[in-house]
C-alpha cells in the first residue's frame, strides 16, 4: 500500500536534508563545546575543511549548489525541545545534568555561524570563522555534507535495483564484520563514524545492526542523535581541538611546551571517571608522556588515534608501569583507521593486559569500497581542523607525519619545543 | 511515517496468506488445462506431493494446521475479474485470445478440488483427486506453500536485522548472477522458478531484478501473476504430466507406444510457433526422437528437462539433422537444475549453433544455499506429480533414473515397451 502522505511529503523537500539536526553531531565536540563556552568563550578560530584525497576531486563531483543549499539548512536548524530535553536529562556516562544549565540556555539560542565556500583545484575551500564555541560545531556536519553529497553524486545515476543490490552488499559486509567480531569475549566496541559516514540513513542502520548483531559488546554511538533515538550511549570525551587551540595562544615556548598540559588540567576540574582519556599524539605521544604530571596517570586511559597502534598500546601501557600504575585498570581506546582484522589483531595483543575499546569509524559507517565502478564510494579521508586561534596558526604533529597539519615553520617549531625527533610514515587509508 | 492503515491491516490477517491468486501458477498449467478441458475433461487423476529429499523432515519442520490454513485459503480462491481481463485479452506468445471463452468461462467458475493430507515417516502425503483440469492446478500452489512454510519455520527466530542481512545477502548472491548473465551476448533466459520459490515476494523481487539487470535477455516469467504485474511475457509450454497420464490410459502396448506422439499430434492441433516445443525426456530421449515421425521435426524446439543437458542437446541437433532440418533455425530449451556455471557453459558449448534459451528455475528463485544455520534454506527437491489416471497408475521414465517414477513393473514394461536401455544416475539437486 503506498503512503500517500509521505511520497506527497517527499515530493515536497526543496532538497533532502543530509543533517536536520544540530545534536546530529559527535557526543565529544558538545563536551569540549560546554568546556570551551565555560573557559575561552571569546577566542576566535577558523575551521577549515581539507580533503588531504586530492584525487578525489569533490568540486567536480558535487555542484556548489547542492554544498550551499546543505550548508544553509543547516544555518537553519535550532536545538529542539526534545533534543534539549535529552541533553539536560539524560545520564552520561553514569552522570544526570552533564551538561550546565547556562551552557544549554546558550546551546538552545545556538545558530551555526556563516561560512565562507569557494573552489579551487578541483576542491572546495569550506571556512568557518567566529566564536570559538560556535564555529567548532561546524565541523562534524560540514564534514557529513561533502561526504553524503559525494555519495549522493555517485548514486544519482544507478538503477533502483542497482541501488538495492548496492546496499544489500554493504549491509552483507557490515554484518560479516559483526559476525567475525561477536566471536571476541569481552569485546567493547563503539560507533564513531559520523563525521565520515556513507549518509546519516547508513549509519542508523550501522548501529543498529551493530545493536542486534553485537548486544552488550556494542557500548554505543559517539552520534547523539542516533543515541537519542536508539536509546544507546553517547560515546566520546575530547579530541585535538582542545591542544591545538591551546598551543597557538600560548605566548612564549615555556606555555606551549604546557598547553597539552593545561588543557587537561582545566578538563580534570571539569570531568570524572570515564571522560578522563588522554588524547597523547597531538604533538607527540612519547614526549608528551614523559614529560606528564603524575597527576594525568592517574586518569582512566589513552586514547591511540595516530602512528603503529601495537606501538602506541605498549607505549601507554610501559608508561603506566613507570608511573606505578596498574595498566589492568587502564583503559585503551583504539580509534584510527580500524576495521575488523586490525580490530582482531589489536584485541589478541592487548585483551586482560588492559581494559580495552575500540572507536570505529570510517571502516564502520563508510565501507563501500570496491562496491561500485571505478571505486566511486570508496571513503577519502576529508578533515575538517581548526586552523588559526586569535590571528595565530594552529599545529597538529600527531605520530604519524602524514597527518601533520600547519605552517612549515612552526611545525619545526613545535618539533622543537616538544622534542619531536624522527617519526615513521603511515599511510592514512581514511 | 507508519502506514498505520498498512500495519493494522496486517494485524488483522489471519494468516499470511502464500498463494493469493489463482494465477499465482505457471504458464504451462493453464495452457496444458485448457488442452485437457478441450480434450480429455472427464479423466480422473490423482496428483500427490513427493519430497525426494527425504532428509528435510517436513512434518517435523512445519504444523500441519499450517498447512491446512494455506491449502483452505487456495480453495477460498476465484479468478478476479482483473485477472481474467488479463488471460482473455493479453498477446501471448503473440497471439491473442490464446484462452477460448468457454475455457474462460469455466475457470471463472473454479474452485480448487479438496485435498487429502496425512504425516508419515516425518513428511506429508498430500493428495489431490478428481477432474484432471481441475486437479492439475493444484501442483505448482501446493508447491509453492510447502516450500515457503518450510522457510517460515526457519526465519520465524531469526532477528530483524539478522533477517534483513540474509535477504542482502541473497539479494547481493542474485545480483552477482545477473551480472555473469549479461556478458553473454544475445542470452534468452526466463524465470521457471515459481514451484520451488522461497517465497512469493521473493520470486518478484528476483524477476524485477532480471528485467533491470538483464534487459531484454530476460524474457519472461512462467508466473502469470508476476507476468501480468510485471508487464513481461508469459513463458511456458508443456510438461510431463500429459504423456504420462495420455500413457497410463492407452488400453495396450501398441498404444502406450504412441501416447506421447499422440499428445503432441493434439497439440499440434491446437498451437503453432513457439509453443509447438517437444519435451521428449518422460520415457527416454533418444528412443523418443528415433521413432518420433517426421512432422515433429518441424516443431519450433526440444526442451531439454533431465540426463546430461550437454548430450542432449547434441541428441537433439543431430537429430534435427537426420531428418533434414536446420539446427541454427531450431529452439534448444534448458531448463533442469540450471544455475549460472551451466548456463554459462550451455551457452558457451551451443551459441551461434541453435537458438538458445534457458528456463532457470529453482536455483533462481531459491538460492539461499549456505546462508544459514546447518543450512535450513537450501531447495530441496519436492515434487508433485500425477501418479495415476482412471485408476491406473502413472510412470515417468527420463533420463535420469534418478528422476524415474512409478511402481516397479510398470517401469519395466515401459522400459521395455519404450526399449530404454541402460541410464545414467544423475544427482537430483533441485
Amino acid at each position: 500500500m503506498v503512503d500517500i502522505a509521505t511520497r506527497v511529503y517527499n515530493h515536497n523537500w526543496k532538497i533532502d536534508p543530509i543533517v536536520r539536526s544540530l545534536i546530529d553531531t559527535d557526543f565529544y565536540k558538545l563536551l569540549m563545546c560546554q568546556f570551551v563556552f565555560h573557559r575561552k568563550p571569546d577566542v576566535n578560530v577558523t575551521f577549515s575543511l581539507i580533503n588531504r584525497t586530492k584525487s578525489v576531486r569533490l568540486a567536480d563531483l558535487v555542484e556548489e549548489k547542492e554544498v550551499r543549499e546543505q550548508l544553509d539548512h543547516i544555518r537553519t536548524l535550532r536545538l529542539s525541545r526534545g533534543e534539549s530535553t535529552w541533553l539536560r536529562g539524560n545520564m552520561f556516562y553514569g552522570k544526570r545534568q552533564m551538561f550546565t544549565p547556562e551552557f544549554m540556555e546558550w546551546f538552545e539560542q545556538l545558530q551555526l555561524p556563516p561560512y565562507h565556500l569557494e573552489k579551487r583545484d578541483g576542491q572546495y575551500e569550506l571556512t568557518f570563522e567566529g566564536k570559538w564555541p560556535e564555529v567548532m560545531l561546524w565541523e562534524i556536519p560540514a564534514l557529513a555534507v561533502l561526504m553524503e553529497l559525494r555519495a549522493r553524486a555517485v548514486l544519482r545515476h544507478m538503477g533502483r535495483f542497482e541501488l538495492q543490490v548496492l546496499y544489500a552488499r554493504a549491509m552483507t559486509r557490515v554484518w560479516d564484520k559483526v559476525e567475525r567480531l561477536r566471536r571476541l569475549e569481552g569485546l567493547k566496541l563503539a560507533d564513531f563514524g559520523t563525521r565520515r559516514r556513507h549518509s546519516f540513513l547508513w549509519q542508523d542502520w550501522c548501529v543498529q545492526a551493530l545493536i542486534e548483531g553485537l548486544g552488550d559488546k556494542f557500548i554505543g554511538t559517539s552520534n547523539c542523535l542516533i543515541a537519542m533515538r536508539r536509546e544507546v550511549e553517547a560515546i566520546g570525551t575530547n579530541a585535538h581541538e582542545l591542544p591545538m587551540v591551546y598551543a597557538a595562544l600560548a605566548e612564549t615556548d615555556e606555555e606551549l611546551r604546557e598547553a597539552p598540559y593545561k588543557v587537561l588540567e582545566e578538563w580534570h576540574e571539569e570531568h570524572e571517571g570515564n571522560l578522563r582519556i588522554i588524547l597523547p599524539d597531538t604533538f607527540g605521544t612519547r614526549q608528551f608522556l614523559e614529560r606528564a604530571p603524575d597527576w594525568l596517570a592517574g586518569w582512566t586511559g589513552i586514547r591511540i588515534d595516530s602512528g603503529d597502534p601495537f606501538e602506541g598500546g605498549e607505549t601507554a601501557i610501559a608508561w603506566w608501569k613507570s608511573r606505578g600504575q596498574d595498566p589492568r585498570q587502564k583503559l585503551l581506546i583504539f580509534s584510527d583507521g580500524l576495521d575488523v582484522d586490525l580490530i582482531e589483531k589489536l584485541y589478541e595483543r592487548f585483551h586482560g593486559r588492559v581494559r580495552l575499546s575500540f572507536g570505529w569509524g570510517t571502516l564502520l559507517t563508510n565501507d563501500f569500497r570496491g562496491l561500485v565502478k571505478d571505486d566511486a564510494l570508496a571513503p577519502f579521508s576529508l578533515v575538517c581542523k581548526a586552523v588559526a586561534a586569535n590571528g595565530r596558526p594552529t599545529v597538529k604533529l600527531s605520530d604519524n607525519p602524514r597527518k601533520a597539519m600547519g605552517p612549515k615553520e612552526q611545525i619545526e617549531r613545535y618539533k622543537r619545543v616538544f622534542g619531536v625527533g624522527e617519526q615513521v610514515e603511515r599511510e592514512v587509508v581514511v
